[in-house]
């Protein structure tokens, strides 16, 4: 098998990094790809660094045995806590999502803005995008929250009831008009982006990580020379449980028809 | 070492069982009591009833290694749904939340009325409260809702806050003046009693589970002459990740003071 047809690999701790895998298949049409999510273990965001490790390294080296050409880690708790491991197993590229989302902020505001980062509470408690934007953007004030309730909220379906705003209002509402880009440090949040950008205001960016991670990989192929132009790709799903409520949920939230969806145990 | 000084064994999926740990300690203050939460793994309430399975049956076989006289099963998903096979591996009695919560519902409404089971959607998908509820009480009349929110609102620390009573509104409206009893159905959701109340009206009865189950289990040591009266008991805590956020939960939430928290991994 040439290189360049091989597929991508994607993972998330459940089905958030959905909204990576819809960016991707948008624009790498062509494409294989293949999405992992740890059901079984979900949500990432409430647990610890060395648990959130130890799960990412056995998914990486699970999809490094489909023989895929670029894992892209669609989960920002694991790109936080486990990218640098990763990177050390895999002889393949590995991409997370927190240096294109912060590449996309950087863009988005004038030198001395300010930033706000929202996500789980072990990406926030990480500080990676703290650090990562520290270094690529000197003089960005950043302010991380947690938003524990938002991933919840995504996955009943809630995410146009009245509920939403009030949610968002009681984490945001501080930060209205004293922010110059907002972070959607999370792979669900994307889905929550028009509730999050009325509570903000029209004079903060909404940066979404997911849409800046799919560009990142087309680009990281291409420099590489490994795209794939050559027929409309396909699309695997694989999780560590409850198959079923995944598809469902895919179908639900982002309009995603897995098809059969198949189990992996760890 | 004598059957009646051997500490008695409690699990939850997370943190939510300690309010039938606070149960338990207040009404058999000279027990000692060995609490574990599956912090790893938490929440099992969206997972498949196979994998809730597994991970019960190794925290049960990991707490009957501790020589204990009986195992509270404080965990409505894992009672619903592991109940009977723990029993299987078990040389000692098992305890779960369902039957005891049962037992307290049917207790507060007159034949024929109208019970409202609330719990996770694993538990509710179960449909083991309807079961058990149509064996105990003929001519019952039971609904069963899931309300995925409540867990991450009462782990955030909200349930004073406004968005709390908005959420309940939002799962619980449609059955308020039809009644006449609500099962709190996960060990999370005494916390948010009042507000589940507050929705419900004053002529439906709130039937906590945790407190049902505390004196289900200490009329299970009497009838077995195993209780323990001979001194203030000890209190251990072990989790499968994160200790420093499981203590601080505890204290936050329901003002148990841990002490050190030990960890088993599986």
């Amino acid at each position: 098998m040439n290189n360049n047809t091989r597929p991508i690999g994607i993972f998330d701790s459940g089905l958030g990094g959905l909204t990576v895998f819809k960016e991707l298949r948008a624009l790498l049409p062509g494409e294989d790809l293949i999405y992992f999510g740890d059901t079984a273990r979900v949500p990432y965001g409430t647990k610890s660094a060395e648990a959130v490790l130890a799960f990412s390294k056995e998914i990486a080296s699970f999809l490094l045995g489909k023989k895929i050409k670029l894992l892209v880690v669609a989960c920002n708790t694991a790109s936080s806590l486990a990218l640098e491991e990763i990177r050390k197993l895999s002889p393949v590229p590995v991409l997370g999502v927190i240096g294109p989302g912060v590449e996309a902020a950087l863009k988005a505001v004038p030198a001395g803005g300010r930033v706000l980062v929202t996500g789980t509470s072990a990406t926030v408690n990480s500080r990676a995008y703290s650090r990562a934007l520290a270094e690529s953007g000197p003089g960005i004030k950043v302010t991380e929250k947690a938003c524990p309730l938002f991933v919840p909220l995504v996955e009943e379906g809630w995410c146009s009831k009245p509920v939403a705003a009030i949610v968002a209002r009681e984490y945001l509402a501080p930060f209205r008009g004293r922010t110059d880009a907002l972070i959607l440090g999370c792979t669900h949040y994307p889905l929550l982006k028009k509730v999050i950008a009325g509570v903000m205001g029209p004079r903060t960016k909404i940066v979404d990580s997911a849409r800046a991670a799919a560009r990142s990989a087309r680009a990281e192929l291409a420099g590489r020379g490994l795209l794939n132009r050559a027929r409309r790709g396909r699309s695997e799903f694989v999780v560590s449980d409850a198959p079923d409520r995944f598809s469902e949920l895919a179908f639900k939230l982002l309009k995603i028809q897995t098809g059969k969806v198949s189990v992996k145990r760890f």
